[in-house]
């Protein structure tokens, strides 16, 4: 077993509610904070801090538009955000391979 | 964007350790605290008390035995905890899917 891939994981995205972010955020472009909190089920406060980490990791920005005449605030990926959430994947995928791989051996 | 895949993320396997713990264990069969350790790069504190919340959950069991007439302690997956994990996974699978279908989107 490769260790280093356990030990290496980026702890940003380790959290149920970033990695949440981070999907729909990578997947979607943007978002604001009204759909995010409906999409991952998070109170105000537990969105923002979570929201808090990944801005101060430089991972998410923050856009402030009008839309129909109403500030709206916006939240997208950085392409470090971008890159490094790939990377994070691709340890996932190594994760599961060593599993899979265990679980069906003559595959 | 299906939600309740974000939203569904079994929490127990979501930490790092607990996921490292985990992937050993179904890829080795057994395991002692010592490999753990070694493996995960852990503090004995942090990994016990990683084991205990696993123990609780009923998705692993500890099993006490002489090797070479010294006591040794075995952590091993439970029927329960294979399962969850294997479900786990899954849910990362979709995830990734996802996330990689609008980076790939004509693929």
């Amino acid at each position: 077993m490769n260790d280093e891939i356990l030990k290496d994981l980026n702890e940003h995205f380790q959290a149920k509610a970033r990695l949440g972010i981070m999907t729909i955020l990578t997947s979607m472009g943007t978002s604001d904070f009204t759909s995010l909190k409906s999409h991952l089920g998070l109170s105000d406060g537990n969105l923002s801090s979570h929201l808090r980490v990944l801005e101060n990791a430089g991972y998410i920005k923050i856009e402030k538009k009008f839309i129909k005449r109403k500030p709206k605030t916006l939240y997208q990926t950085t392409p470090l955000g971008r890159e490094d959430f790939l990377d994070y994947l691709e340890q996932l995928k190594t994760i599961i391979r060593i599993v899979e791989q265990e679980e069906n051996p003559t595959t």
